[in-house]
């Protein structure tokens, strides 16, 4: 199959290839207020622009709709549903396509073209969805054991439950935080003395990253009525990477009996652009096997839906040393998104449109595929080495964690997610 | 100090004497559209009606703002501050009062007398918030130390961490409820075997009350930027009663290490009338005696910030019998709401206003004061008995709780919260 070709100029290495066509929120000098964008290449379709110029006038399906072009989150958009949003898609790649069939859309239309083609590096990026609650899971059964391994040996590494649900908690939403912004280090209660139990209130120790995806839903399921695991996809609008910091003293002190808290709360990052689960379905993938027979609530059959995302995680320290410290794959997963939508409804929690779920930290078995510090250093025992030299066990202040996420590697047809990327800022002094 | 008297009549056992005017969301045959009230007695008083009809007219400070009365939450109102809640609440006992300074606004303003009050019976509840996020604590000391005890034995009962911080965890915010709103008893995973480790989906089969209180956030505090102990009190709009709906079984299989998710998320019922801190000020009182000194930001120093509620929780089986299965004081508890507050944000965590946190589950001492059935039946080893000769461990279909609360004895001066009320309806049959 010929790749599909644009008359833009796209470089063939970017992620935002004629296959890809996702969506965020941006605001530019022109329209300061925020408002969505699709990128293409190393520019941005400004959808607000292209609507308002008649853009989607051959487009009868989403006439009526429009206004979620104006809105300053893409929730009303998500709302719409996957076969609009496979619609909309769809005709922006004709719109954009050398010999597509609508040229006096934007190709043939200089004044559109010239203000609805922006660069990206014009636009502010913002918070794509207003997420009304968010749930992190625990998917990435390499991490669970890992992390298993380290506090309570390989024997126990694995809770009994752990294969037979996909394990989340509630996350905070009010904390989650579009690529680029700052994340300042916790202050909170931690143990150094294991003797004593008497803690201190300090700036975390542990500060750690984590690597993920997010998944926003876009239809919404009431109170007491699950979804099914069949009916599940068409509930997922699209996806995201996710970087879901954690302080590991805080949380080690807290989270027993009730779950992770303060230790998380402090800030969750994901990418600005959601790639739609059209986009990602060629991508397909299985997931890890399941050794253990899940109820049928959660059997997928042969669907494979994980998807082949190549993940990477680069260190930036304050020297401007770039370090790539984690590579693998989004497949590492145990549970997909659907089944963890099946298992969160299955009592009867209701979601609402922009709600997001978290994948839980991915990691590989390789050493190298490490999808947070608390692995690769072994709770602080062992030093990972910076391409400059320099150590780390944790974070430290000046650090900067950027996740690269991308399908496919066929040049001119990559779907990638861009950036998800976080500087630590230094602990606030509290007055105590 | 003679008490508040009212040209209106009011039951002088009503839960809404003049010294209460507490603020809920209301929608009637007039206006459909949810919209603000305050009850008074057996009436309420319909803002939006007041408003429009220029009731506070002689009110210059709230005219700017008077928008916040013809909406459908009361997240505006809320988010005032507590100085013009207070502005607002008493200018409204004025109005009410027999001898007040205003007689003409309504006291002798037939027609608006006529429209803008309504018998509460023709009034429907809706939620009184948008809660963007929802934390649940654990701050029952009795309560933490019984469950401790029969899961862990009398000396492991309480968490090393207990005393020195307020244990919490997120919530689901899409899921707490509106009093009156039918609990659907879910369906999920318990383990019936501990040898073999299979879980089996099912109805719960160990639903469970809990008695807590709710307490809404008025003020935003940004990311990065802690609530200090001194400041937290501003942030606190008022308190409803609170049962945070528990399945027991889906719980003991789920909860390791994450924390409780679809045991906690089908539901959790609030009380439709957010009592003001400034009503609930004059209860104000110690809470649990802390043997542990805490950190400084806990220290409230000798500020009361506990309040003497007098609770109470009743059965209603599907027979028609009623049975108070429940009696306590809200000053079972060892953190009060400014401490959550002050630990929920010194990592930095972000709140917005209309956030709730719900105080963990009240129990004294006495047998009769345990504030959920778990407790009650040890984990289903001892019958409750109802007052029909009925028993019970867990909660049945078409079992209804309700929880009631009110402050001072006093008749004609009381300060309640009405009725925090769900029945329990079958769950729905799954198709496996």
């Amino acid at each position: 199959m010929a790749p599909l070709r644009s008359w833009l100029e796209i470089d063939p290495k970017s992620h935002f290839s004629l296959y890809n066509l996702p969506f965020g929120i941006i605001s530019t000098a022109s329209i300061p207020e925020p408002h969505p964008a699709v990128p293409i290449g190393d520019q941005v379709l400004d959808l607000q622009i292209f609507t308002a110029g008649n853009g989607f006038a051959a487009l009868s399906t989403i006439q009526p709709h429009q206004a979620v072009f104006s809105r300053p989150t893409l929730n009303d958009f998500a709302a719409l549903g996957r076969p609009l949003h496979r619609v909309v898609r769809e005709y922006l790649q004709t719109v954009l396509l050398e010999d597509g069939p609508f040229p006096d859309v934007l190709k043939e239309n200089k004044a559109l073209r010239d203000n609805a083609l922006i660069a990206q590096k014009d636009c502010r990026m913002h918070m794509p969805m207003h997420i009304n609650d968010y749930t992190d899971f625990y998917a990435g059964l390499h991490h669970a054991y890992n992390v298993g391994v380290l506090f309570r040996g390989p024997q126990n590494a694995l809770q009994p439950n752990y294969k037979h649900l996909p394990v989340g908690y509630h996350g905070r939403a009010s904390s989650v935080v579009v690529s680029g912004t700052p994340i300042r280090r916790p202050n909170g209660q931690i143990l150094t003395d294991s003797v004593v139990k008497e803690p201190i209130l300090t700036p975390c120790r542990k500060l750690d990253m984590e690597l993920e995806l997010g998944c926003f839903v876009c239809k919404p399921s009431a109170m007491g009525e699950p979804v099914s695991i069949a009916d599940a996809p068409e509930h997922l609008f699209g996806v995201v990477l996710m970087n879901d910091w954690s302080a590991r003293d805080i949380q080690a002190w807290e989270y027993v009996p009730l779950g992770p808290f303060n230790s998380k709360n402090f800030g969750t990052t994901i990418s600005p652009w959601i790639v739609l689960m059209d986009a990602l379905e060629p991508f397909a993938s299985a997931g890890l096997q399941n050794d253990v027979k899940c109820l049928p609530y959660l059997d997928e059959g042969n669907r494979e839906a994980h998807y082949a995302i190549d993940l990477s995680v680069e260190l930036i320290a304050d020297s401007g040393s770039k370090s790539t410290i984690c590579k693998t794959s989004a497949t590492n997963l145990l549970f997909s998104f659907p089944q963890m939508l099946a298992h969160h409804t299955v009592g009867g929690c209701p979601f609402n449109v922009g709600d997001l779920m978290g994948s839980g930290t991915i990691s590989g078995e390789a050493k190298s595929a490490k999808g947070c510090l608390l692995e690769q250093s072994e709770n602080g025992k062992v030093s990972i080495r910076l391409d400059d030299g320099q150590e780390r066990m944790f974070l430290k202040d000046g650090d900067e964690i950027t996740i690269t996420g991308v399908c496919g590697g066929e040049e001119g047809a990559l779907v990638g997610f861009g950036q998800c990327t976080g500087k630590i800022l230094p602990a606030i002094e509290l007055i105590s």
